[in-house]
């Protein structure tokens, strides 16, 4: 029993383990990426040439690979180019002091220095509670006072500081530039295009909530066999959690990406900042969609619909399903880095009609009901999903001003994102059909993106999800 | 004009100092007590017996106390246990890789040490994604590989790793010893009772809002200078805006938490984890009242108050302001650490009789209007303060379990707070007055607690908003 017990404790682990390589394959190859980093750097001590030539500092070295080697190439060049940096700016100013205290003699040389090192070690400890500096120069700070105070105190006993200062950057220079080296040619994990991929990527969870919810919400009006199709849409309903709380990865990604150089599609100075405005909307929408989810638990929808909620049905629906498939053009747009497609646009104008409609219907609704209580749940969906079409506008305004901002391709010269001359070029046919299945739009455009633009409508058409 | 520049950046840089010094002054404390620390540290190199006894590794004291000193006292527990564990571990394993690579032979010894190094670097590295790890024990790991690699490497050129290992386990034992007794003796910040703080001051942002909300949503129903009203009630409209991104302070503060020793109220295992399911709760209701404030804005409010707003003003406005109260009662029984105070139910009862009356005049509403869309603002916006009714509660429930949880004071032990006998001990009379005088509850108890209660009542009271 007990060799079982431990047998499946391991089994557990072992699962655990695989999961997370699975999850994420590039923590297997970081972590094979350290591991030859600090292999290589031990070469200063196997070495004998290379050894003679730095001695026992060689731990520097080893130290500065550990503690630099981060995750991404933009945290490790921060990290890298923080310390190097601190280290040579505390280096110098630790000469400096050690020869103003060398001047006041055998008996005031370690008060003077006692005093510096206080009066150094507690400003710039201070100086880290600047958000600015915080954020992204905390290290290089800490270890401005570690090389300060080694350098300054050392200097007082060992009487060679500069020999010591020097070995020290040298061997910092050295286990650097292998990480950094290593981070960037080997399998390089870009924080940017982290960044890049969790901002889109959270977007299409609120389109993913979206094209869903008309389904999920309107189910019980219509027949057949709903029990399916919650079963099947449940990590929908979850997805858009995760962006609630995205805020603090997102800050410290741009953060790292600022060290970045050129990779992929992107430049050294890509507007990283502009991302952070796209992220903060989409946590907007996303709080948006947490009050629409608390009309999605079950006791509101076994009632008996009234004869309201069969009224806004339609254009609920299609306002909802619209406004998914404009930001999953935008996310697909985004995440391709060509402009905004010409489709985010009309389905955007979609839910914006629907949008109308449905306010149309509300205000011609003569409410005969005596009881406002019974249809206040539909009324809060409707209000929320016209709120919804204004965040997905300002969202795709932003994703629009990024585009500029970072010179994405554009698929098509002609078209301009704002006011897309496509609806002049082609016709747009909305039509609505029987109860049972979607509204949708067809587009037809005269032109060679013919072929293009159908396959897109296509393949965001299987994406949906069926009501 | 160029000199008056850089006075003006320099005046322009000391106001921000001040202001960061002021807006928390443990702030200039904490930088005092790591000046302190690393003066003292450096005793070991400046008082001669001391550096006879421990030589040049006394600069492994002084990296020790850069780099574990931290604002709270749960932070720097955390870094100097991992790090002493760490090094611990790392370091009798490097003994015996040592010893295994000596077995090998002159020419195999490199190759038997490399490939431990590697395989134990790629895998303790990662093992620092493993959630529980990176939450708790990152540090510890970063150490282990550090330690490890630099006792099993400079083993094969120095053959004194002994006297190595040894050195640096004293000297940081006595770096992080002066870091913890200094954090702990000389004003601890603590991470816990930040916690704690930051947790009730969050429930008190949210009780701003609800008590300030029903006069600032239906000031334009009432004659008077509401302009002046929207002038001063900005800072409560702002409050809760710094709940929504609360999450990863939180989480991180509970994980130092942890480690700290019994400090004022607080055990040594203190329900920290408890904390966070309060803060989610609290979340949860500051995504509520987002919803809610998206209908503060002005073009929805200069419209003519509908009939529905007529009728819907008391309640509301009840429900919000009571709400509010619940909270702030049970915000300030929290932070007190005493047992959720009675008058927190009575308010929470009161708000629950406000929801009732709201609910009874939106079923009673002879909807005459024909025009849904113009009365949706102020349905949705009774909708979401029904909804928001059940979220204090929710809160509430947290709070008691807590309060059972941590053994809160009780502050009259025949008062069991889920089931105020106090009801039955007194009479409450809850009494609307004319308009223009805000709906309260008057509670009266017999016995030794008069005074007090009557007391708390009045205080509340002239916190409430002047609606």
């Amino acid at each position: 029993m007990g060799i079982e017990a431990v047998k499946n404790k391991a089994m557990e682990i072992a699962m655990k383990i695989k999961k997370l390589g699975q999850d994420d394959p590039r923590r297997i190859i970081h972590s094979i990426k350290v591991g030859v980093a600090l292999t290589l750097v031990s070469l200063f001590y196997y070495w004998k040439p290379l050894y003679d030539g730095f001695g026992a500092s060689g731990i520097w070295a080893v130290m500065t690979v550990v503690v630099i080697f981060e995750f991404t190439v933009g945290a490790t060049l921060s990290k890298g180019l923080n310390r190097g940096l601190g280290t040579l700016l505390a280096g110098s100013l630790g000469v400096g002091v050690n020869y103003l205290a060398n001047l006041s003699g055998q008996k005031g040389e370690p008060f003077v220095l006692g005093i510096f090192v206080f009066l150094i070690a507690a400003s710039a400890t201070f100086s880290r509670f600047f958000p600015g500096i915080k954020a992204r120069y905390d290290y290089g700070v800490l270890i401005f006072i570690l090389t300060f105070s080694l350098v300054s105190i050392s200097g007082y006993r060992m009487d060679e500081f500069l020999t010591l200062a020097h070995q020290r950057l040298s061997t910092i220079l050295v286990g650097g530039a292998i990480c950094i080296m290593i981070s960037i040619l080997v399998f390089p994990v870009w924080a940017g295009e982290t960044l890049h991929n969790s901002v889109t990527s959270n977007i299409n969870k609120l389109a993913d909530y979206l094209e869903g919810f008309g389904g999920e919400y309107f189910y019980c009006c219509e027949d057949g066999e709903h029990g399916v199709a919650t079963e099947k849409d449940k990590s929908f309903v979850e997805g858009y959690k995760a962006v609630l709380n995205s805020k603090s990865m997102e800050d410290s990604m741009a953060n790292f990406a600022r060290w970045e150089p050129k990779h992929g599609k992107f430049r050294f100075r890509h507007p990283w900042k502009h991302y952070l405005k796209i992220g903060s909307l989409t946590r907007h929408c996303a709080y948006q969609i947490e009050a629409l989810n608390r009309h999605l638990c079950p006791q509101l929808q076994t009632q008996d619909p009234s004869q309201l909620r069969r009224m806004i049905e339609v254009p609920c629906k299609t306002l909802s399903s619209e406004s998914g498939k404009a930001l999953k053009a935008l996310a697909t747009g985004m995440k391709a880095m060509t402009n905004p497609s010409p489709s985010s646009q009309v389905h955007l104008n979609a839910a914006k009609s629907a949008m109308n409609d449905l306010k149309d219907s509300l205000k011609l609704t003569t409410a005969q009901t005596t009881n406002l209580l019974a249809i206040i749940p539909d009324a809060t969906v409707a209000s929320i999903l016209i709120e919804i079409v204004k965040s997905v506008e300002d969202l795709s305004e932003a994703v629009v001003e990024l585009s500029l901002k970072a010179h994405f391709k554009s698929i098509e010269a002609t078209v301009s994102p704002e006011k897309p001359q496509l609806l002049h070029k082609g016709t747009i046919n909305p039509f609505v059909e029987a109860e049972d299945e979607q509204p949708h739009v067809v587009i037809r455009v005269r032109g060679t993106e013919d072929e293009d633009l159908t396959e897109k409508k296509g393949s965001s058409g299987t994406t949906s999800l069926p009501t």
